[in-house]
């Protein structure tokens, strides 16, 4: 059973995932991956993949087999279950609790070669659907408090397969960093009366020096202090702490913007491989947070120093935020 | 110059390494590793590093020569410079301030080949007085906060020459993860009266579980909730907040066990790359604090994952420590 288990020290949970147990051999060998082989997620291999939770598909199709245009599945090695219980144990100094949660993949088109540089913005507003679908879905279950969305696109950034696709994790504790969005904005709140986001999204636009491009509905901008090269952050102009709350036309400018992003990383930093993540507030607020602000960061993986950035929370930017916006604004795409 | 610049969210400081200067490009064309080619840092090539602030070497031999064990430069690509001013900015919603600080690197050995699996006790020993050194001097600039030390080993971990070296970064400030460390330990003294990480060399040491190696001042420990697998902790079983007070015999057992330490995980991990960092007290405490316990923490890099922690600040070991602690402590080195 998969355990979630607190730092002592500074009160970070992090998850032993017992379900991959990987041993020391596991590292050393690179475990192949299925470049032009089989693949679980495509049309036809159904089968291969644990029962589908939800899927958008032709009116004349049956679920667990062909015919979807997206489609979420449970991981088949999750990092959480559903089936735990939500008991927090001590142990001295120490504390954890069984890994309850859930853990999904959202299979965001049946085309193995699609990436976000080439999808339709309708295909991927479908993904942004399916999204929200689940967050919808999970939110009923009231042990759950964070609901996680994320891509690692490409072999650097963590993919183990190359099939376009997202994850969910659904969580029964609050990821440590966004903890801190959630503190630090309520701090400016508490002292300003205003959301810090809404008050960058203002100074950007009055600057002009970080933004990457625009819409009617969202800002696309490097931020004003990046811990990586080409960080980038896509905020909602109007308003709103939760992601699945927006409006239809939210959807949809917000695929036309990201699809856009990804296009402009891929021209200026040729295909790099990436990550992005979706910070929403927790599900159980009731209403919407006047202080936070929901928002996707996306961030290239084009450096190395992980490590030492990982053990002091300090990190070294070799790139201006000014400079990638000018970069990013100007190509040609 | 470089700047130092100041998340308006969650107040992480990170720099804006101006000298880097890395545009898209230098991204794409990974530059060519020196395997084989010069090494600025062997004897004989002083003269490619900036001229050396301190070295330990035979009486007969000058500065900038050949006769050296030890040898600590200036970075020659500084992501940050003593020279600067520490005026703090802002501007609207930001903060920042120019790039005050330290960058040097210390030379382990003269021998390119050197590894820390490989190095003598004695010349280890070496370098952490050469740590010492660094700390002490730095320590009477009154612009400086806290003294980063660590090391990046292989390619994956960071390191862009081979030759063996660690690196020192002074700050204007203190960094995120150490802050959390402090806040998190003092809050835990508050209540308890106790030093948090006193209380866990306790119940490690009746617990048995995730030890690995231990001597007369040292335990070496997997931490109870590590963020990677075959994450591994140093701690001194003595109380000490600032890893430079301390008497000689401690350096000496330290260079043991962290030796080691390293043979071991060569051996189960098959020579990964790693990184490890120093925890210490800020430098400007006075004296002894109560509630922080220095130690250096080791990290293997063994996934690839670092985007999506990174957004989250959430961890998915796939090793339990318990089992790395087995595996690391079986091990015939």
């Amino acid at each position: 059973m998969p355990e979630l288990r607190k730092d002592p020290i500074i009160g970070r949970w992090i998850i032993i995932s017992t379900e991959r147990g990987m041993r020391p051999a596991d590292f050393i060998v690179t475990p192949p991956r299925t470049k032009g082989g089989f693949c679980p997620f495509c049309p036809g291999n159904e089968a291969s993949t644990p029962d589908e939770i939800t899927a958008y598909r032709n009116n004349d199709s049956k679920p667990n087999t062909k015919g979807w245009h997206v489609r979420v599945v449970p991981n088949k090695f999750p990092a959480l279950k559903v089936e735990c219980q939500l008991d927090r144990t001590g142990d001295g100094v120490y504390d954890k609790m069984q890994g309850v949660g859930a853990h999904e993949v959202i299979i965001e088109s049946p085309d193995h070669n699609e990436t976000l540089g080439t999808i339709s913005t309708k295909q991927f507003e479908e993904v942004l659907w399916a999204y929200r679908d689940r967050i919808i879905d999970l939110k009923k279950d009231e042990r759950l408090r964070y609901i996680l969305i994320f891509k690692n696109h490409g072999e650097a950034a963590g993919a183990s397969l190359e099939h376009p696709h997202s994850q969910l994790i659904a969580l029964p504790i609050i990821p440590k960093r966004v903890g801190e969005e959630l503190s630090g904005s309520l701090e400016y709140y508490k002292f300003k009366e205003r959301c810090i986001f809404c008050d960058i999204i203002r100074q950007e636009k009055n600057q002009q020096e970080r933004i990457v491009t625009e819409n009617k509905d969202f800002i696309a901008i490097t931020p004003y202090a990046p811990k990586a090269p080409f960080e980038v952050w896509i905020l909602p102009k109007v308003h709103e702490s939760n992601f699945e709350n927006s409006q239809k036309h939210i959807y949809e400018n917000l695929s036309t913007i990201f699809t856009d992003i990804i296009k402009r990383m891929n021209q200026v930093l040729n295909n790099p491989p990436y990550n992005y993540i979706l910070h929403s507030a927790p599900v159980r607020n009731g209403e919407m947070l006047n202080h936070f602000h929901w928002h996707f960061e996306i961030m290239p993986t084009l450096t190395k120093t992980a490590g030492f950035e990982w053990g002091s929370g300090f990190y070294i930017n070799p790139t201006p935020p000014e400079e990638a916006a000018t970069f990013l604004r100007n190509v040609k795409i």
